[in-house]
């Protein structure tokens, strides 16, 4: 049945299998080979069907990570010999995924595909930490970038963003908060300005850090992966009585772990 | 058992049941009490335990919506009386949902609450038409923004934004596209900058529209709830083979409806 084969280009989410979609889940199950990121979790690895080929294409290989055309060649390898074939990526495809040049590949080879969307960094962090990433008193937009400002950023100007309304969430940022917080001033951003930053949102493991911008560059790094939300939207709310999994700390300039369950 | 209540503020994501996430699909078959809004499919609304009290807050009482303040005394009334409340949402609680608000009331009651996080309508219309929001060779971060350009919207810089390598999302377009590509071409966009009209996102009823923002205007509306993609990742595909549940049209300025199921 050749012409059923299809690649499925799979959201894992933040890692917790409750934030995995309803599809995702089913299609783990179905999978007759699946190509995963280092960033999926062991949780919702688990949940892949045992007579699946599984793939870790974030391992090393020696000391070199697979190239994305290695990676594109692999998804038209599997996507042209059998019938599910899971490309499994931490978040959502669209959004700092490669989903792009991974489309591309496969419609150059003919190949059906699907996108199942996924839970993104930003959004689980919202959750978890109690966020509202607009507010309609506070943010009219919100901008998801990333920590890696190369050329490709010298165009966004956070400064702006921020103080016309727009909740900004950095993925990737790092782990020299210094560096960051810098940057956030050097864009013009007020040193009182709220940021929260989110570690493993939806986890056990999850922490999250209330601070402002003048007072991220104090702080040693919270665990990857982590998101940085920048905005009047990201002030530490007092005496919260409970969210997904964290517990809110009552006071800014502190960080938690919370390893309770949410029900 | 009173201090086992809690309100679930769930994200329904689009309306395809696939898309729920696992926990927001658990939640509605154990929900006492769920709130939703107008926008919340039947085929979601299905899922929900028949045992369930089950209020239309998006319907019109009379000819008057229920205002926040009222909707926020429904919360706080149900959530400190039963088990489980649920205040269901279109797409995601924290992205256009006055999740803020309903946040604030509860944690003023002294009611425990969990944020679900669901699929967002730009996440979703991404994933049904093959778009990758950001892309390492186009888009260097996403914006989501609304339709609506009070006050609020006014330093929301839109040519900045695109031309500085950011696709922009727009919520809640309206029904007016020659005020909205007028909008787009007053911000500055180029005229061939590509946008896409994604309708009805993962539901049988999809349509998607290959545009620009010169040829927007030309367009009648489609149907809500609809999400437009402005960026270089919004160019039409030309020979997609396939994705979720459209088939893409081979030409841009072509909108389609596709009624297949996806597997």
């Amino acid at each position: 049945m050749k012409s059923k084969n299809r690649v499925f280009l799979v959201g894992a989410g933040p890692g917790n299998p409750d934030w995995l979609t309803v599809k995702a889940h089913r299609l783990l199950q179905q999978a007759d080979v699946v190509l995963h990121d280092a960033l999926v979790s062991d949780e919702i690895l688990a949940l892949i069907s045992p007579r699946a080929t599984v793939i870790d294409i974030g391992k090393r290989r020696g000391h070199k990570l697979l190239t994305q055309d290695e990676i594109n060649a692999l998804l038209v390898h599997y996507g042209s010999k059998v019938g599910i074939t899971i490309r499994l990526k931490g978040g959502d495809s669209t959004i700092f995924g490669r989903a792009g040049e991974e489309i591309e590949a496969l419609r150059e080879a003919g190949i059906e595909y699907e996108i199942v969307p996924g839970i993104t960094s930003a959004i689980a962090g919202a959750a978890a930490a109690g966020i509202s990433l607009t507010d309609r008193r506070l943010a009219s937009s919100v901008v998801f970038t990333t920590g890696h400002r190369g050329d490709d950023h010298q165009g966004l100007e956070w400064d702006k963003l921020v103080t016309s309304g727009s909740t900004v969430a950095i993925y990737m940022p790092g782990t020299d908060y210094g560096r960051l917080a810098a940057e956030l001033s050097g864009a013009g951003l007020p040193a009182s300005m709220p940021c929260a930053v989110v570690s493993c949102a939806g986890r056990p493991e999850q922490q999250v850090l209330w601070t402002t911008v003048a007072r991220l560059s104090g702080h040693g790094a919270l665990p990857a992966p982590s998101i940085v939300i920048v905005g009047e939207c990201a002030a530490a709310i007092p005496n919260v009585t409970s969210t997904a999994i964290a517990r809110i700390p009552v006071s800014a300039d502190q960080h938690i772990s919370a390893k309770e369950k949410a029900s």
